[in-house]
């Protein structure tokens, strides 16, 4: 395992990414931790985002999966670098009852043009509820 | 070309059912037509969904195809039949720029535990924003 | 519905195009029908195909429907040129036992750098086998 | 981490089930390694996998990912556990160019009903060549 390298934006400068995007504020996301080219939040519990029988909404577990890789290309390229989500694949493995949810995003592969990575969505004991794969892509 | 078969749940249905969710009801989704095994909502444009480059933003699109493809099946089996995401797949195509988004999400394969459904996100005339596939798996 | 442009490449470029790569001949796919940004192959039957229960192999039908996108992409831009796949995703619906495949690509977004399609294997009057989406890029 | 637990089929008993099948012989496939919900095989090299430019062709990576789980699953369970392929996700990354290709297949998530996996293609290095997830269903 090479030494880790430090990332290019830091917990600081991605919350302050976090709370200056209008479409993501509702979401009250927080950055838990960062590395480079990977990066955990965390969905903090409340009624609205709670389906019945208690449980976390989908679009919610895929709204932090795709947050959490946009976050970990920012983390290794800087916040000022830009790439939109081109593809999103999700599965559902068990549900988020009444509990709060992490979310680790993490980059397999870094090209020219094209991001590839995963999220996981997990409780704080690492147990999966949600697994997806992310492409972003840069702007032509 | 047989028949086509009336949906066992209609417009009016749908939208009640949409409106009684609370984790459903800030979207705003609005039931525009049903068939049986298909239905096409609308989400209303509103500032708060917009990323920068006032682009629609995804997680939005991809919570309009699953709650197409989940009234489409509340269509076919009527608004009491459960059933839960397992997975989805999303491909961003183009952006929605500043406009109107329709969902339209049709079932192509209706098994005892599993249904399979595209939904596809797009304009007023049909152009294409996003493309889904989605799984929903009866509970056990 | 416009008039259908005439695809660039037709029948016997494509067929001709399959029987010149050695890593396609043993799957022995012959071209069924083209059009512009669509192409139909079919997959004959043998016994070499067939998994226990006489049911055609899972990975025969990705093959099949890698094909379909990437003779849709050549019917629309020319058989020389050229793209790679890059995601294919696949929802198997019901098994192909012991009878022939056919598989229908469409080309649902051609851009300049990525192609999306859709390609199903289904029987000889319409009915799925399996769901494809898959992405092609050109080139860097 | 807790202790492994002991896989209830090993190297022999799922190397003697891939020779056993018919379908599957012509890939050449050997069993690297195994353990409790995970399995290593190998993809031999020769000719007639190659696709212009000496690349492995796409459908056999994803046919290493499709048979990786599939032996996960057996490896967990037992050689007579039956389970059939219901999707599979692939994303290629980078060319596996005149190489041996290694596929690494493991078990993320194990229901009574379906089985959620990652398989990823390798070089012998770890370096990927692609990233696929993969459900099992169990038969009605």
């Amino acid at each position: 395992m090479p030494a880790q390298k430090k990332p290019k934006a830091g917990k600081a400068a991605l919350q302050g990414l976090l709370d200056s995007e209008r479409f993501l504020r509702p979401w009250r996301f927080r950055v838990v931790s960062v590395g480079d080219g990977t990066c955990t939040v965390v969905l903090p519990l409340r009624k609205a985002l709670l389906r019945p029988g208690n449980i976390v909404n989908g679009p919610a577990l895929m709204a932090a999966a795709d947050v959490s890789i946009w976050l970990a290309i920012k983390a290794r390229h800087g916040v000022g670098y830009d790439a939109l989500t081109s593809d999103l694949n999700t599965a559902f493995l068990r549900p988020a009852r009444n509990e709060q949810v992490y979310c680790t995003g993490r980059i397999l592969r870094s090209g020219r043009r094209r991001f590839y990575g995963v999220a996981e969505c997990h409780d704080k004991d690492g147990h999966l509820f949600s697994y997806h794969t992310v492409t972003y892509i840069r702007p032509a």
